[in-house]
């Protein structure tokens, strides 16, 4: 088999839909976020403004965070040396994990190398270990979740995305006396919509079922301390696990769960994507630890951040630009169209220094490719505006169609 | 279902068996290494020496590495901000992806955020999108390598470790025209051997497979500018994918695969576990690049690591303690019982200032309990003694064969 030949004709499929991805190459600048440089594949490089990164808050350039790096650096080194039962860990790590339980309300917590395998590794292991567990999964749930469930090869279940009725038809319908785990998100990622956490809990609790959240879109961002949105709605309790990043709004990388002493410590004695793999750096350990610390007690960001998210809803909406409606920090402008998203993508970036992702297949499905918008609380009423104007030159190029106000 | 109760008996189990892990807190401090500080569960705390980290080379506590990443945190601040195709892509990872393609002497390298990640992602990939291929396996591969084929549900040989001939039998036996991939590592961590690279090459050119080599406990180590033990033997361009880990010689965190360009893509491109996770952080990436640069062309680190580990070896006949043969730089000192091992470090810990992990069962086989020394050129002639010297202290209190000089 000529294997290259293979691979060159699976990646021209993915050029011909229009799913081809071609990583915008930049470089971030400490303390000018949301300006970054980027570099083209000639050589050349321009500045841009970004407009679709998930330091939410800007954490990722905030003093708080990189001093605490740079002296966890000068104190400890470059890495961990080693897996976490083999030298690597560090009593950043320690810390770190006493934060994150405090932060959630919980008993105990364990990190990993990311949000991705912490819920690979944590849905994988309770769900292989469970003799007979049936996991009841939302349709929307993350790949990361997903990989997890399939992981473990239990029996599983899908129900319509933030539908109790639906969960509570499946989970009646199975025998009473298996074990049961209930999956879900907080704030979905592409859509921006949020789980009825406390309806979905009441199900679960109904059937004896387990809990796991994934608020990786939510850690950070709401709660009065940042504890996510079981936080803001008083749930932490309600919830079995609750899975978080350090890589998002906390501004650095790394993934973790929170629940139960006994729950974690089974992960941690168990999971294979976390007992065989290096630990994180000391300095990831130490900068989400100030992070965290910092936005327990700082409104700031959350309220600037409101403020940024409302003020670009609005200019949108000046524009009649279409953007999906929801209730979080989301703004999904809606194209529909994989070329044409690309299209609007490429003409931001290359004539007004705009740099938003086009978000295609397969990470949103086909035909309801976007621009998925993520307001910071250091975005300008500049960005803002420019954004916007050049959104609705664009608009008119491609004689897309446009909001009724 | 009483949950932490199941988690608990779980738990219980592995207390029973004496593998229950209990982590030991360290500090390491930067330009100290391998000295540590130890934090007991008490509070306490004490110095100790570490002779089981998997930082070979003391890179991680290099100037090299630590000034790279402090200044790439001073440029671009904490995390990424996004994955890599979402506005996560920084300059210092293409960067990092050419100086990994240059090491290996291959067209294109795919960073992913571990070692782990890049085996159970690649070859998950690969596995599950060739129709019909089969993949043989070394028996001793990796538990991110095995993850990786699992999640595929391709069909899978094992051969015996190390044994082209026995290879070659299972692939007789299978229908010629099946795209195929042998997957094995390079030096195996827990016995410190080495694979017989061109006979396993030999044998899967002449049945058209991809080679798969891991070599995450090699880079950095073998070859003259640190290309691992394919380098060292002049094999790199038989194999099809070279993998590697940042987090081990190169002292940082994070893992790759080096290949052609099509199957790098096509990784990029297919790759759940890539596309859906937040990129490494800028510094992480500066640091790994600085590292590889410096071992490229430093014969320094190498030649005095030889130089330790011959040492230990030396010192551990002169006291007779029985440590496995191999080629490589691991000195596995053989206990072969779960709790005398455990009892063995928790005194060298305690009263020796000496820690080495002890290494039991998932990790290796139950019965082949170990205590697996990594020497590095940061241990001085007195650290080596004194090691020495408390294992023959400690094999007279427990009554354990010496070896025959
Ligand atoms: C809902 C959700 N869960 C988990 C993850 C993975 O987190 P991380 O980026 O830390 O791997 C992501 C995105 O990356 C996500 O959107
Ligand atoms: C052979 C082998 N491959 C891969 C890995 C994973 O690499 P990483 O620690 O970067 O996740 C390890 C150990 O951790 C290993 O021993």
């Amino acid at each position: 088999m000529d294997f290259d030949a293979f691979f060159e004709a699976g990646l021209q499929g993915l050029r011909e839909a229009g799913n081809y991805r071609v990583f915008a190459d930049l470089e971030r600048h400490h303390g000018a976020f949301p300006a970054a440089t980027r570099y083209r594949e000639d050589g050349s490089s321009q500045e841009v403004t970004v407009w679709c990164s998930n330091d939410y808050l800007g954490m990722g350039q905030s003093q708080v965070v990189t001093a605490a790096m740079k002296e966890a650096i000068d104190r400890c080194g470059a890495g961990a040396g080693g897996t976490r039962n083999i030298s690597g860990t560090n009593h950043y790590h320690v810390l770190l994990e006493q934060e994150l339980a405090d932060l959630h309300g919980k008993e105990s917590a364990l990190i990993f190398t990311s949000g991705y395998v912490s819920n690979w590794a944590a849905l994988g292991t309770l769900l292989a270990r469970i003799p007979g567990i049936i996991v009841y999964s939302d349709a929307l749930n993350h790949a990361s979740m997903i990989e997890g469930i399939r992981h473990s090869r239990c029996i599983k279940r899908v129900f319509r995305h933030n539908d109790p009725e639906h969960l509570r038809e499946l989970m009646a319908a199975d025998d009473p006396a298996a074990p049961k785990l209930v999956a879900f998100e907080s704030v979905y990622s592409m859509d921006g919509d949020i789980a009825p956490i406390s309806a979905l809990c009441d199900v679960a609790e109904e059937f004896g079922a387990m809990t796991y959240l994934d608020e990786v879109h939510a850690v950070g961002m709401y709660g009065a301390r940042g504890g996510g949105i079981a936080e803001r709605e008083g749930l932490m309790h309600r919830l079995t696990v609750i899975e978080g990043t350090l890589g998002k709004a906390f501004g650095v990388m790394g993934g973790y769960i929170t629940g139960s002493k006994a729950l974690c410590d089974f992960v941690r004695s168990f999971a294979s994507g976390f007992i065989f793999t290096t630990a994180l750096p000391p300095a990831l350990a130490a900068g989400a630890t100030a992070s965290i610390r910092h936005l327990k007690q700082s409104q700031l960001e959350r309220r600037r951040h409101k403020d940024a998210v409302a003020k670009v809803r609005a200019a949108l909406d000046r524009q009649g630009i279409p953007h999906m409606d929801n209730p979080s920090h989301i703004v999904p402008v809606m194209v529909g169209n994989a070329s044409k998203c690309k299209w609007i993508s490429d003409v931001l970036m290359d004539q007004y220094g705009i740099y938003v992702q086009p978000i295609n297949y397969p990470t949103v499905p086909v035909k309801t490719e976007r621009l998925r918008i993520t307001p910071t609380p250091l975005h300008s009423d500049g960005d803002i505006d420019r954004l916007a104007g050049a959104l609705s030159d664009l608009w008119s190029q491609c004689a897309l169609a446009r909001a009724v106000a």
